[in-house]
């Protein structure tokens, strides 16, 4: 089953159930995503019954799925990518047997074919492709075995970051706030049954492609996270509930052969060419630039739906 | 003005007016506190105007003003609490011209006189004693000027802590997950106005009165933040719009003569020792220990109320 989220206005829009050929759409029982997530699995099973998908599907009327939840957790779970940047930075590279995740700003997601705005360029303007879950409600110490039971759907995120910030942000221990603004999320939130094999492991297997101005950048498979995301939501709820709809991320999505199958941020590529070259040559993004991601199956479905965005100047 | 929410099993409560006597109140003319401050200044106006209290407050039926919140985005801003901290651990004391912001989870606020259930005694259980803001929607890159006037309500919080995990996390640069789980926040949200002299250059010029298992532990006053509200507002909107709702923390209250007024935190306790003594002797919470919290003015009110909560074992 995929849900989207119909633009109507309203702070979380309408939540509609899309027909499996992704033409047509219907009404949910329930308005919202979020209203869903905290009666589920009841209203999965009302929405997954839905057989009759009478409007036809207009994609430039999606929201993100889920426009706004009370927690967004991203993990940084892929390690090639962490013991690239640690290399490329000078840092040491320690596997760590708990997980990287910080505290994201959660009160917006923005529109997969939304404009992104952003104060300044001088910022090193960067996307990130992941994967991520939407949990029901997770009581606090829950193990990651039951963790898996409270996944809910699968969604596809790019998780705007600010580089040039980043640094400062990160020495005071504190975490980001500058370098970390709004998110985006892909049109679709699946139930994991949409992957079939696929869904592994509690891992995402499909390549992430990733075009930047319409040029290919990079293809990994997010089957290669480190932890799990049940490990992830078992980890963010060591200490606290987690309310239904909580977003658990994977971080950017990465591959050891990234000089193959390229990246899924600038970053990582100006990492590859400081180890490589002695420096970074790539740019960050420029405003008017636009970003493509979509993660697509064997038989070439893609079944996140697509974001599409260009990165525009706020203005105060 | 004091506003408060009353438990009525709803997720955000019922938003009532407390009478300028604190013996009774009005419902409001909006049912939660997000609404109100959704529109404002139009609701603020509606509810001072209000001149019948008809019903008796029970302050046992008081939640958080505000239950949940899209965006907390705590500080650390008091240099005499941070230099001692640096001193106690051994790290460099170095005063930054940029505030130190982390984003906090927000999806609930523990009522003023609720239990707060820990998975841990040997987490560390600390409190934390703090003033915050209640902001209108600010717009990314608003200034300090401009952001005063967004300010739309005073709160008083608990900021719990589990210190022992608070370390490890720091390290990481990613900033606190298990080490931050849910705050409290005192019964009544106040307009400035209700301050007098006491709300002044952006701060809350009020000792917070802080009491362990019955015994005083500190009473320092909120005036000596290093950065004022309106700073900490325009910091955190640099990148980002903040929604209405959003919660601006001071960080735990300090004052340089901490060895005389006390503290609001444990950790600044036994950072006194360490630096006095070469060791902490005063040890972190055990389930069933209580803290209360209230700022008092020259004449003995409470504007904010009381926050007076038991930390209790959470139970898978």
């Amino acid at each position: 089953m995929r849900l989207a989220t119909l633009n109507d206005s309203t702070p979380d829009g309408r939540l509609i159930v899309v027909s499996p050929d992704g033409a047509h759409h219907a009404y949910a029982p329930v308005a919202t995503l979020q209203q869903a997530l905290e009666k589920w699995p009841a209203r999965h099973d009302e929405m997954a019954a839905i057989r009759d998908f009478p409007e036809a599907l207009d994609e430039s009327r999606l929201r993100a799925p889920l426009p706004r939840a009370w927690q967004w957790l991203d993990g940084s779970t892929y390690p090639s990518h962490g013991e690239l940047m640690a290399k490329a930075y000078g840092r040491e590279a320690t596997w760590s047997p708990i997980p990287l995740m910080y505290q994201r700003l959660s009160d917006r997601f923005i529109d997969p074919r939304g404009d992104v705005p952003l104060p300044d360029e001088a910022h090193g303007i960067d996307f990130e492709g992941e994967f991520g879950v939407l949990t029901q409600k997770v009581p606090m110490g829950i193990d990651a075995d039951a963790a898996a039971g409270r996944i809910a759907l699968l969604v596809q995120i790019n998780d705007w970051s600010l580089r040039h910030l980043a640094a400062r942000e990160m020495k005071t221990g504190f975490g980001w706030i500058h370098a970390k603004p709004a998110s985006s999320m892909a049109p679709f939130a699946i139930t994991p049954d949409e992957l079939g094999s696929n869904w592994k492991d509690g891992r995402v297997t499909l390549a992430l492609e990733v075009e930047w101005n319409g040029r290919p950048f990079g293809h990994p498979n997010g089957a290669a996270m480190g932890f799990s995301f049940p490990e992830l939501i078992a980890h963010a709820a060591t200490t606290r509930e987690l309310p239904a709809g909580t977003v658990i991320g994977s971080g950017t999505v990465s591959n050891p052969d990234f000089r193959e199958v390229g990246s899924t941020c600038i970053a990582e590529r100006r990492g590859i060419e400081m180890v490589d070259e002695g420096a970074a040559r790539t740019d960050y993004m420029k405003f008017g630039d636009r970003v493509r991601m979509s993660a697509r199956t064997a038989d070439g479905r893609r079944p996140f739906g697509t974001i599409d965005q260009r990165v525009v100047a706020s203005s105060k």
